[in-house]
Parts: structure tokens; sequence; C-alpha cells
């Protein structure tokens, strides 16, 4: 299309349409029982010291990785307190893995959904579909302990959007992520957990493209993409769990990603 | 982690790691055998005549929709040439699609995984698992044509890469990317197509972890995440199909999606 056919996008072009991702500062190792939110704040706080244009702006996002989120909740499991039903310790032998950890995953499992090759492929109670059921056993900060889930990601957004809010007055969002793989492609790509202040998905249905066409399936899955973008800027050895995202637009409204993105089976036309 | 123990930890905390996803300004209608690598070196000089900071540096990466690399290189299909076979027909009649559309997926699709409720689960020729064998009919120009998915999306990024490392002198990355949708999650998610000049998955295993233990299994879809990050910026009905994403971390050397990402399916433990 040309400019004259749609002054928006002449009109954007000179505004410039940017989105900025940038981790806050690392944290401690999170502990059961820390302060998570606050630690958040002061975080924001020490980054827009460092560059005050990244003070909090209505429409931010920061993004939190699970791992956090599950150590301060207490989701911790010590090893050493877990005795491996004949099952686990049977795969765990023949792929050259913890026993113990296998025990965990399938405690954690809704549903096995494959047991091949040492991994675990499963369904949580929250309707996530994924590797070992989202137990994690690094950058746990020792060798004993895993990680478990949040049990309710989205209320976990919410406790730290709550004190966000509070602390700085403006309306903002959070994501609670985490590292999925998926099917079909290798690699795993950050998605989003839990949300609060905005919603998972944008529906672009009804909405015209840009010949004036309506679009019949456009539900755009934003804070997944926001929770990719972050782990971009974040990295996986840097000990750097919170970043913050600006510029995404944000479906307004609250939202829930186990309510609106976990997707029912009845509804899944690509499994 | 304390920043004693991790001296990068600290040093990346006041250098700041920043992600940055520009839109470069909005293009014309694209028609077949336009020059888009030329387009994407002018479009590119726009943007950094508006913001100097924003002239092409090492490790940039310009992401380019599908849709604008399947026009100009003539990926198009005229809607009033296609006669569908019986199946599309009764198909379409079914679940209120245009026949013809039908035909044309049918036609694209190696593999046809599901036909239900209007959509067609498809792996395309190059390994590609998704709705309607990326056959798209929004944003074509006008309501008659349908683009189909290039055909070699990998050359499409070099022949575009090639471009901008000779307009620029300095080494680059270019993705093709397509909003594709996903199992067990509601909403589309843009990933990488074809790939030049990086790496499409950083491969972290054998390298450890913050607590200096080997992570195993991480291997991350780098390319997947930095197209996620300019649909963000971007946007579904803008006009704007190219977007400069800076600050990524890219794995070396050359890859390919198909080769590299596309995952065999004695591998696939999510299917």
């Amino acid at each position: 299309m040309s400019a004259q056919q749609h002054p928006d996008a002449a009109r954007e072009s000179r505004l410039g349409s940017r989105l900025l991702a940038v981790a806050l500062p690392a944290l401690p190792q999170v502990k059961p029982g820390d302060d998570l939110p606050g630690m958040a704040v002061d975080g924001w706080r020490a980054l827009a010291a460092e560059d005050p244009a990244l003070s909090p702006v209505e429409g931010d996002v920061l993004v939190v990785t699970q791992k956090v989120v599950s150590k301060a909740e207490g989701r911790i499991v010590d090893l050493r307190t877990i005795t491996p039903r004949p099952e686990a310790a049977e795969f765990a032998a023949r792929w050259d893995r913890d026993a113990r950890q296998v025990e965990v995953v399938l405690r954690e499992a809704a549903e096995i959904l494959r047991m091949e090759r040492g991994i675990v492929i499963t369904r949580t109670r929250h309707g996530f579909v994924c590797a070992n059921a989202g137990v994690d056993a690094s950058n746990t900060g020792d060798t004993e302990t895993l990680t478990l889930l949040p049990d309710d990601p989205d209320a976990s957004a919410r406790a730290i959007r709550d004190r966000l809010v509070e602390a700085f007055g403006v309306p903002l969002g959070v994501i609670v992520s985490d590292s999925f793989g998926r099917p079909w492609r290798w690699g795993i790509v950050d998605v989003a957990l839990g949300v609060a202040g905005f919603r998972p998905l944008d529906d672009m249905r009804g909405r015209p493209d840009a010949d004036g066409r309506l679009m019949h399936v456009t539900v755009v899955a934003v804070a997944d993409q926001i929770a990719s973008a972050a782990e971009l800027a974040s990295g996986k050895t840097s000990g750097r769990p919170l970043v913050l995202v600006r510029g995404a637009t944000l479906p307004g409204g609250e939202g829930s990603v186990v309510a609106d993105v976990v997707m029912d089976r009845s509804n899944d036309l690509f499994r």
C-alpha cells in the first residue's frame, strides 16, 4: 500500500515504533520467603537510577523468570528427601538420569504424554504441556535441589504487579516466564506462564488488515512474544531474571495465561 | 548468586544488556519482480537518516516478513486461475471457505496432518508444520490473490543479507519470518522461516550455568525469539514488514532454518 492510502502508516513512520528490552541488575540468590516483589521494585529503581529514561511508564512490562518466582514461593524440592518409585528408578537407570528427579517429575505431572530418551513430556495441573513438568535442576543454587512451577503463575504475576503499581503509581504489566520446547522445531523459546495487568492474547479477529479486508483468524500471543523478547535481553547464564520490556502494544483488561492461552484439547487442531 | 562470585554479572549490570526492535519505514505495495533487497537497503538508510544511532552495526538483524518476500519473488496465485478439486469444494462448502483457496492449500501441502473446522494443518515441503501450508490471503493487495511461502526461505534471507552487507559493509543477520499457530496454546507467534548471517539455534549444551553446573538440554531458538520480538515492533496491520533487531547475541557461523531448526520426526518427543 502507499502512504497516501494509509495516513496512519506515514505517521507511524515518522514516530517510529520501538520495542526495548532491558535486563534489571542481577539479583542475589533468591531464597524461600524472600520478598521478590520488593526485589523487583528495588531492581527497577536501581535501573532507573542508572538511566532515568527507564523509570516505569504506563504499558511497561516486567518479565520475571519462573525460577526466581518458584524459589521465593518455596516451590523447591530437596532431592535428599525423595524416594523414587520403581518406574522412576528404571527410567533413570536406562537414560542416565537421577531417579529422584524423575520421581519429582512424575509427582508434578497431571498427565504423562510421553516418556522417552530420558525426557518426560507432561501436561501440568495448570494445563501446560512441557518437558519434565517444568521441574528444573539448573541455576537452583546447589546440586541437590529442584524447582517446581509456581502453583498459580497468574497469581504470582499479580502479586508482583500489585507491588510495582503501588511503588511507581503507573499501570504496568507483569509476566512470569519459562523456557519451553515445542514440537516440530528444535530449540526452546520463552513463553508466559502467568500474566497480570493486560490480556495475553491480542484478538484481531474482525479488524481490517492493510487492504481493508477482515482478518479472520489472527489472534496474536502477545505475552508469549514479550517473554521471548525478554529472554534475548537476559540470557540463560547471566543471573538476570528480571527484564523490562517497553513498547509492546498491550491488549487492555485483565487476563490469565491458564484461562486464556491454555487450549482446551477439543480446540487443538495442531495436536 | 552474588556479584562477588560472578564478576561478569556485575559488569553486565553496569553496561546494561539491551534489545531494541525498530520497524523501518512502511514499504509501498511490493510486486513480483520488485527489488526487495534494494528496498531493504533504502529503508534502513531512511531509518538511519531519521536516527543516526540506527545505522547498521555488526550483529544487527533485519527481520523481513514472509509476505513481502513471497510477493517480490512472485510466489502469488491468482484465484481466478484455480479450479478446485471435489474434496476442496466439499470442505470449503462445509466450513464457509473459498474452495479455490482450499485447493491452493492442498497443492502446497507436502502432507495433510488434519483437515477440520475450515483449517488444514499441513507439513510443507520445507518441513514446516503450519496451518494452510502457509498460504495467506490477508494483506496481499487485493482479494483475488494469495501468497505462497518462499521456495527456499534461507536463500531469500541470504539474498537480502548479501545486499545489506554490500551496502553497509558490516556483518549483519537477516531473518524471513512468518506467524505460526502451535499446539496446546492459543495465539500465533512469529518464527523464523529462513535465516542468513548467523545460526538460528544457540546450543548451550556443555556450558556451565550460573552455579557452575553443566546445562544439559539447553538449545535456545534465538532466531525464532528474534522474529517474535520483531513482530511486537511491527504489528499485523501497519504495513511495516521490515524490522531492525539490535542487541541479541547471535550464534556465529552460517545456519539454516530448514536444516537446523526443522526437526526430524524421529527426534520429536512433543508430537
